[in-house]
């Protein structure tokens, strides 16, 4: 593909259509009320292998010529995009080999190979698979679908903007999570052109944020590292043929820091019902850093495959980070009845035990000599902090340590 | 409100739209495949307050006369229809009184004066919150809105089913979470009414199958206990106002045990990326025990407010069940390369270690003194098989024991 046009973006949509869920803008009054305008989450979270990514994958494949397909589509990746190639692969009824880092999870492998892809392990890191998977593309003839810089990829993802502008046709901010780049530049490009006064943001981890710095630069750039809980869009460095769409048509990029990831991630889960993945919540996440009084946005939720053993943690994370789950040391005398004081004292201001750690011969001083590790449940920090007054006006000195569950 | 007609529940449905999310039907890709039928989800745990509960609510509120709202609505609940009351009075712009046990968490408590309705803490258990709320309706002259026992109520739910039979006329079976008894009413009444050949079919949870006990009895029955972490459906005896039309309209009642409802909260949160309730769950769990090869079946998630601890540990138990997370002891000779030893046997079958406690001095066998329990993941039953025969290959006894997280 040359360019990216509307007729490509409208055969991708109605190609696209076929094979997808219809996703339908889920009104949000949580975020609407703290945001002060009228908030739509897009949840592709829900769409078919949990993510947009099939959108990109089977448009490209549509574009191939039937012996291109015949030969097989390669592809590297530990994530979505993996299984976006492989379910469209299955919809062409064609080949297709995924080449995946030797460290990827059985989950992540045993769902790409249900769709009917064979997996070749290879490479400690994702930047070997994918220098393998080229390789293999030469050597066997294989077509290589590039997760994110190539132009009719980047049209597939794009028809969700024709999805959300048919919905909601007075939308004025789409925010949308940024890896590679691929779902920016068909999102923000084909939103311009159905209406040039939607303003497309994006968002991009604090720690990854290689397409901040390659729209300062004036081109891509490969940042140093990639290191954040957002790893579907822990990319280094965007796309080199898309760059020239996102300078044009992107409005503004801004970043989210994990910890914002993790508050999101509970929002969702409390507010929404709903299991997003870190990355496809830097949208909502960065939803506060605009002015969004008396607007429309749309946050897209680019996916939900995060792993379940992750999610409890994330969950732990965020309830010891809001203050809802919390840790004091107090120190007591070695006599009888000392844990029955202390526990009326916490029951008293309404904190509730989860973990207990008795720690003895902490000290020789027999009236300190006896450490307890209190984990409770509060209900934020101003419920922590009535607890912390309590146990003083006890007669304790409780000091707050850091919380290990597990 | 005399009785169940097709008049009230077009009624009904054409109030309750004005305040509620229209929930449509999700199709399930992975349900369907596992049933062989075509299964929807309707998901009423996104709907406004988190659960179906505001529906009758609302209808019910709209039922009284202009004087009954002024003098306010009381009604007893630590749950969903807590919540349900205070949204419609909120919407109706009238006061509400909800009488909640002293035990009641504060989320849910926080949740439901968010809605400006006033909250009277009473009882330790629900039938006394129930008694008291009964005496201050009395007493202050206040409307009782009982949360199923009502025919007003039990139509306002019943506009589920209208919804569902727009979206999908030919739908055969309609799987329905039974507490009280009041949605199921609504539901099974108003399906046969629009299609008698629809199957309304209710499920319980095994330890509180109180409509199952009134089918059999001929009338509501009181059951000695109601023990199951399905605490929206915990009731002891459904409503006798009701019972009528339980008694002509369900099809079949289905019961579910707990721990298929922790399967099923994994596969919701895994394959469907959804926050239901443990009672919300009732009806997905209950598929496999009916044939629906070729069928159309509905299951309503009838709602998602699930604390998020909570959450954390029904996904831990839920891992722990599948075998995905487990906990084996093995004896050590002690002496120094041996922890080296053990975890290359583990590492080598692909063991995940996340927990790890070293026993010393637990027999005076130097070789088999030192107690290594180690908790890891694994991909289920097979893999945690065969990472314990790589540990009896390389000479260990490993003992499965039972896992402890926290």
């Amino acid at each position: 593909m040359e360019n990216l046009t509307l007729e490509k973006f409208e055969e991708a949509a109605s190609l696209v259509k076929n094979v997808t869920l219809p996703t339908k803008l889920e009104y949000s009054e949580s975020l609407s009320s703290r945001t002060g305008g009228r908030i739509y989450l897009k949840p592709e979270n829900m769409q078919y292998t949990g993510a947009y990514k099939v959108r990109g994958a089977y448009y490209k494949t549509a574009t191939l010529s039937r012996e291109q397909r015949e030969r097989g589509l390669i592809t590297a990746s530990a994530g979505n995009h993996a299984q976006g190639v492989a379910y469209a692969a299955k919809k062409f009824n064609c080949r297709a080999t995924i080449v995946m880092p030797t460290v990827t999870p059985l989950i992540k492998i045993n769902r790409t190979k249900s769709y009917g892809a064979e997996i070749v392990l290879h490479g400690d890191v994702y930047d070997d698979a994918y220098e393998y998977a080229v390789k293999l593309a030469e050597e066997q003839g294989l077509t290589f679908i590039h997760p994110f810089d190539d132009l009719a990829v980047a049209a597939g993802q794009g028809t969700i903007a024709m999805e959300i502008v048919q919905e909601l046709p007075t939308v004025d901010y789409i925010l949308v999570p940024v890896g590679g780049g691929g779902l920016i530049t068909g999102v923000s490009t084909l939103a311009k052109m159905l209406n040039p006064k939607i303003k497309v943001v994006g968002v991009e981890p604090a720690n990854a944020a290689s397409m901040t710095a390659a729209l300062k630069n004036g081109g891509p750039v490969t940042l140093p590292s990639a290191d954040t809980i957002a790893d579907g869009t822990a990319v280094k460095r965007i796309g080199s043929k898309i760059f020239p769409y996102c300078k044009e048509n992107i409005y503004k990029m801004l970043t989210v820091e994990d910890n914002q990831l993790i508050d999101a991630f509970l929002d969702m889960v409390e507010n929404h019902k709903m299991i997003v993945e870190n990355s496809g919540l830097l949208s909502v996440a960065a939803l506060d850093q605009l002015d969004l009084k008396g607007k429309k946005a749309v946050a897209i939720l680019s996916g939900g495959n995060m792993d379940v053993i992750t999610m409890a943690s994330v969950v732990q994370h965020g309830l010891i980070q809001k203050n809802r789950i919390f840790t004091v040391s107090v120190l007591l005398p070695d006599k009888a009845g000392e844990l029955v004081k202390v526990a009326s004292s916490i029951a008293g201001a309404g904190g509730n035990v989860i973990k207990l750690e008795h720690n003895q011969f902490v000290s020789i001083n027999r009236n300190a000599s006896v450490e307890l590790r209190i984990t409770m449940e509060a209900y934020g920090t101003q419920h922590k902090d009535s607890i912390l007054k309590a146990l003083r006006e006890d007669g304790y000195d409780p000091e707050v340590v850091d919380t290990k569950l597990y």
